[in-house]
């Protein structure tokens, strides 16, 4: 994950520019945000999700440093005032404090416009109908259908008292739907047929719901210092989780047994296959 | 232009989703901003410009559609009160006014992402090339080098203090990259050579700047009731404008001499560019 994480940064790194006129300001808050050391778990998933399917690594590396260009457009923007308020994120100050709160906003929507315009380019993909499905699907996974409606829907949920199946819809559109895309981007990139990129699906859609339980619990039981963000803010808020409803040990019998289940899903690509059912029991075992 | 902008607030509304789960709000903060009632300008320089090239009009309407979702999203995340700090918008009360600041936030980003999925879908060409031109296009236009580029340079600008060279910079970055998009569309959606496309960017360029200093003039002379928006903001923030640069009549001036250089690139299209020719005029003739 380290040498992925390493590739994408150097490509990140690269793809925001830099100039001297008066906007530069702009371009260093991007590449601040975009370098503020995640774990680079959605580039991760893209990269082995695209070495299953001989997919050039420099394809592979496009489309994983696209999507993290959209995660942390969606971290800035949370972290804003109006959202989540959070003044710290993965241990450093969020972009709206360590800039100001309108290039923030400029800085989330320069990163959204950018990852599509790396989608888009003849480098990510030399046929056009591939780099169409990336797009028309990443749009998906991020828009009005799927993260900004589950960011609204959390919004929301402030408000309501959520069951387990809203729990669980809620956590597939606000972060599902983008882990989904990470791990089909692959096989749109090695122009796989459906029941490939469904058996990807299936593998996503437990490993996101195990992520989110994870998350949860790291929420509930983690330090800041460790977790590298606020922490405790959900019981705080009297907001509904997966910890919550389940309880602390259920919560993380669930996470264990959706984590084995995902692996299970990528049995049949062999060997090959190692590194993303090892991601799988890593995102439930993650101290931050 | 308004049966432009009926065709495509029709679209618009359609594109738009609509659900009874929670994150409703979402849809309906995305549709009222959409549906706020603007001149159209966008879609019909698309629409115009691809009528040029016999290019269906369903293909049309879908880039022009996409292009004004764009330019909702910017003005959705350009009242926020981290920014412009508007509250009336088109008459109406602006997006954060009307809902609240971080559906405002979630309206905007969920716009830009839908256009980038409506260019990518099949439904706006037959060629992915052609789709994917469009979307490198308008990620430029629209992106760090672009829009977003040019919204920073403007925060940066209220404490600069800008000569005529760097106005026109700043207005190409912030105005006048969509406008040129809005323009070239068409010629893509066609296949046109080169030299036809550069022939609508430089009509694009004159009108752009033609647009903007009729801006700058509207929000010097204009009245509240009559622009839809809070106008003498400029002067009130000591903000260098065309109009302070060069006063209220050389400006006018200068805006009609724009909009008949533009109108003449497009002497080459005969009696098909006549409404775009006409559009230059009104663009620096209207009162809203």
């Amino acid at each position: 994950m380290a040498e992925a994480a390493g590739k994408v940064n150097a490509l990140l790194t690269s793809l925001i520019p830099h100039t001297d006129a008066p906007e530069n300001r702009l371009y260093d808050a991007m590449r601040y945000s975009s370098m503020a050391g995640g774990k680079r778990l959605r580039p991760f998933l893209v990269i082995q999700g695209a070495s299953l399917f001989n997919v050039s690594e420099s394809c592979a590396l496009r489309a994983a440093a696209a999507v993290e260009m959209v995660h942390t457009y969606s971290l800035i923007h949370d972290d804003l005032p109006a959202m989540d308020n959070a003044d710290l994120r993965r241990g450093k100050a969020t972009c709206h404090k360590q800039f100001d709160e309108a290039t923030a906003v400029l800085a989330g929507d320069a990163l959204l416009t950018l990852a599509f315009g790396v989608l888009a380019d003849p480098k990510t993909h030399g046929d056009p109908q591939v780099r169409c499905d990336l797009i028309a699907s990443l749009a998906h996974a991020a828009g009005a259908l799927g993260m900004c409606g589950g960011q609204q829907f959390d919004l929301m949920a402030e408000k309501m008292k959520l069951d387990m199946g809203s729990i669980t819809r809620l956590q597939r559109l606000k972060t599902g739907e983008l882990i989904a895309w990470s791990c089909e981007a692959g096989a749109i990139l090695g122009k796989q047929p459906a029941e490939i990129r469904h058996r990807l699906q299936l593998y996503a859609h437990d490993l996101g719901l195990a992520f989110q339980i994870a998350d949860d619990l790291l929420d509930a039981e983690g330090s800041e210092a460790e977790v590298g963000k606020s922490v405790g803010r959900d019981a705080e808020a009297g907001k509904a989780t997966f910890v919550s409803i389940l309880g602390i040990e259920r919560a993380r019998a669930q996470a264990a047994m959706l984590a084995e289940q995902a692996a299970k899903h990528l049995d049949l690509f062999g060997e090959k296959g190692k590194l993303l059912r090892d991601a799988a029991r890593f995102v439930v075992e993650r101290r931050t």
